[in-house]
């Protein structure tokens, strides 16, 4: 046979071999064919291995067996079923020779030309080549049959081949018992009709593809908000995941850019500022915990011991310390900044716990100091307190601000029994009956306020302002968030609530103003430890944005 | 030119053409020669494009130049860059024919033959058409170029081919200018010498296959365990915070104190390993991402460019990735585990899954990838999945193992709509009702299993015997975690649930297992990442027990 397309025509997959032996030349001749075959790179990536062992033909045969029975049972047409079952599939045992034509993979882990596309590249090399040896075969008057119905693994184990070398499958070879009147065996039994001719299509245009810019510098001001939000959603949308599978990560990430102004939010210089104080109703048994406990906790702050120490430590948070109130005066010589305004409230059970000016002092000093930590370069800041006594303040504020009864406003704080709560509540209750004062914010603070908590609210005006990220920490947090957000309602587009404590009237509160925290770990500690352990989770939204791969990038498909 | 081996020879992959039209019949006959191919099971699924169109070619050609820019950079050789370089590798713009040889892999939607062990055999099918269109121009005189170094990703989306179209490359067709003095022009510039004669060795003999059966060594127990943890709640309650206060942080340092046996716990070389594997019931719709995006996925991941990479890389946790089954050759030169069982599981739609010794070979590569891990130090592992159609995998599992009615299994994955989930439940129930085997796990693991499912069940095995802390990430995970303990119920010690997926299925699956997850974040992605954003709240429990100040040290008051 001499003419080229007498020969491609004559190629068949045979699986019907006479028991005439194929000599050497002839395999010699048909691996030259082979060798003669393209090679991407010049890599020579293709390997042959010859058989001619019956036992090793029988083991393959048994694995051709087991997939062959799994591939009948993927059809529910039953005639379809039967009619595959009859075909005759291989001739692994009969043939004389069998042949692995196989890639070696690891030629990848070199420079190679023509793979930085696919690197299948390589294996269509030794695909050329097995095609070449069919037509070799064709024209010396032999046959090749290609066996894919295998399990490669399994096939690579049998035969001990390197992890490296990859078998296209396994291929048949011998002298044709018959031709199948000259076209493929599965038409001449009427599986499938190959079509008359190739398919073949022009392209004479090409489609154009938009890619989006999403490298822009952070500008001051965004003219077109709408648009930014766009872009920005655009941002989230093109990285490498499902629309939405980052959940509240994507949330977080949505806000940090849109506080921060740029499709390339950072947190810089994240800082926490634990703000603490005394309060006079602590006299009156609302707390298992003496007063010179908050002292005592401010000096741990100090030296490092408290949780919020070791959280702010673990996640590479500057902590600040506010002497906002203390009934005892620290030495001069901390880094303890020194904003007190008395050493603590009076109580309110009485009295007034402190007076409208000192209100005013409150809100100015929380200001400043969250000034500064901003001009520092932070636009990051997490709010926690310490003070003896100050969930009850909270929970009087929380029940003039929004309505609830006291009951629901109060709870357990760092853990009273319930005796003490019942007792809690009575107190609070009377407290509130004996206040003669307008229901006006000012003179409500002024009555029932705490010093650490109103140096909060005024931080959070503040950090509003420098366009920072506020860290809402627990129940006595979010009280102090609650009277910011009464001065100026724009503030909750800075909010990040950081954990629901196990205060059941923070669950309530939370609910109240619409917040989704991040972390809910039954944590009742204050201190700004819930926002300390939660920031890593902000992070992990800030680097999804910034790092990850878009779809394009990745060359990924979309859904 | 009509001797077969003449044509062979001197077949060359051109970069140089005349300025000669080539004549329509020119190209007819060798179209006519690649319909001449084999087709696997005559799925007749090579298509052709033909390009003749200035502006197209110019696209294309700047798609090449951009890749071949990259592909220039892979080397730090500087000679080797300049020759590089120097080496001409198309000539898109000047052949006047350009040629698309791509297969159409939606034929394998169909049953189809010669697929089941590798669906490869379309792509193969289409390779061999383009060798014989090859040889036909060489022996009508003309030559053809195969240009590989392609975006596909956008070399389709220019081209505006379909999603199921997949091109081999873009072929130059026209009259050669040079043969290159008879010899692959790589080999003419000594960028690379072909070997002399192919490489062909004899396999005489089988290589047996063992696989050890998956014992249980008897773990050492604690003594006296009872004394320990009263001295490990006594050191957590010493802290300076009220008893109780941080909630879940308490309980995951108790945890972590028994895990690993001491008062002082300590998270060591934290790793994330992501099993990835593909499924065959992926091709029956139940997913709206193509099994490509497995291998896709896989890519970026070794890239570093998908949610767990930046995840990681921000909390400073190892990252090993492992090919569980993907459907894909993957180049060895990567960072990758090879655990490949094969390439994909078979459709349980129809067949089983997988084999019973798969079954066992997937729970020894798990369990030798953790070992390997623990051998290197660490006594924290995070499992993490990749895999399109996984979700369904894992419903099924979970139904059969839970008896959980299939519906409450099955949630919408990555994101399907409110109609196919429908259409995912029926066939999933249809599956189930088609199973005839065994109400017995090691049946039912093969036929539903997933290879990255039980691999990393095999991995949470291990990890128990190693004494590391096991981190579940989301639903799919939580499902190897259930086959896991079905094993071993004593794993549970070891386990943390990191995150509670808005899958609601998995909601149900933690309810059984009694788990309280650590997050609640919405997140559903897998990959581990609720692993890795949930880890810093693993570490503030380690360094709170570690670090904090006990009452008696910092001299505060207890309550």
């Amino acid at each position: 046979m001499s003419n080229l397309d007498d020969i491609l025509k004559s190629r068949r997959d045979t699986r019907h071999f006479t028991t005439d032996e194929v000599p050497d030349e002839v395999i010699q001749k048909a691996l030259q064919a082979g060798h003669w075959a393209p090679s991407v790179g010049l890599t020579d990536a293709t390997r042959y291995f010859l058989i001619k062992s019956n036992e090793v033909k029988t083991s393959i045969k048994n694995l051709f067996l087991d997939y062959n029975k799994k591939a009948a049972e993927l059809t529910d047409n039953e005639k379809q079923k039967e009619l595959y079952n009859s075909l005759k599939l291989e001739a692994i045992e009969e043939a004389p020779i069998g042949l692995i034509i196989a890639y070696d993979r690891s030629v990848l882990n070199q420079f190679t030309i023509g793979t930085i596309g696919s690197n299948e590249a390589v294996k269509f090399s030794s695909v050329c080549a097995a095609q070449n040896i069919w037509l070799s075969l064709t024209e010396q008057g032999y046959g090749m049959g290609w066996v894919s119905i295998l399990n490669y693994y399994q096939f690579k184990k049998i035969l001990d081949l390197p992890e490296n070398i990859e078998p296209l499958g396994y291929f048949c070879i011998g002298k044709p018992a018959t031709n199948y009147n000259n076209q493929p065996m599965l038409q001449q039994l009427n599986w499938k009709q190959k079509s008359e001719a190739p398919i073949c299509k022009e392209i004479t245009e090409i489609h154009k593809i938009n890619i989006s810019d999403f490298d822009l510098k952070s500008k001051t001001e965004i003219e077109n908000k709408t648009d930014f939000n766009i872009r920005l959603q655009e941002k989230i949308d093109s990285k490498t995941k499902p629309v939405g599978s980052l959940g509240t990560l994507e949330t977080l990430a949505f806000q940090m850019a849109t506080v921060f102004e740029t499709l390339n939010p950072k947190i810089e210089k994240p800082n926490i500022v634990v703000f603490a104080a005394d309060h006079g109703i602590a006299n009156h048994g609302v707390s298992d915990y003496p007063q010179d406990v908050t002292r005592q906790m401010v000096t741990n702050f100090l030296d490092g011991g408290a949780a919020i120490n070791v959280f702010c430590k673990q996640n590479d948070i500057q902590l600040s310390i506010v002497d906002a109130g203390v009934n005892y005066d620290f030495p001069t010589n901390t880094k303890l900044i020194n904003a007190k305004i008395a050493k603590g409230t009076q109580s309110f059970l009485h009295v007034s716990a402190m007076s409208e000016t000192e209100v005013q002092l409150c809100l100015d000093k929380g200001k400043s100091i969250v000034e500064n930590i901003a001009k520092s370069g932070s636009n990051c800041i997490g709010f926690g307190e310490m003070g003896i006594g100050n969930t009850s303040t909270a929970s009087v504020l929380m029940s003039l601000l929004t309505g609830f009864s006291i009951e629901e406003c109060v709870g357990k704080g760092t853990g009273v029994s319930d005796e003490k709560l019942i007792q809690k509540q009575n107190i609070l209750k009377k407290a509130i009956e004996n206040y003669s004062g307008q229901a006006e914010l000012m003179s409500q603070l002024a009555y029932f306020g705490g010093f650490e908590i109103l140096q909060m609210a005024g931080g959070m005006l503040s950090a509003f302002e420098n366009k920072m990220l506020i860290l809402v920490d627990g129940f006595i947090c979010t009280v102090a968030y609650l009277i910011a957000l009464k001065i100026n309602s724009n503030i909750s587009k800075n909010a990040v609530f950081c954990h629901c404590s196990a205060e059941k009237a923070h669950i309530k509160l939370l609910n109240y103003l619409n917040a989704k925290p991040i972390l809910n770990l039954d944590l009742r500690l204050g201190e700004g430890t819930g926002c300390a352990v939660a920031f890593p989770i902000l992070k992990s939204a800030e680097v999804f944005l910034n790092e990850m791969a878009s779809f394009e990038s990745a060359g990924i498909s979309k859904k």
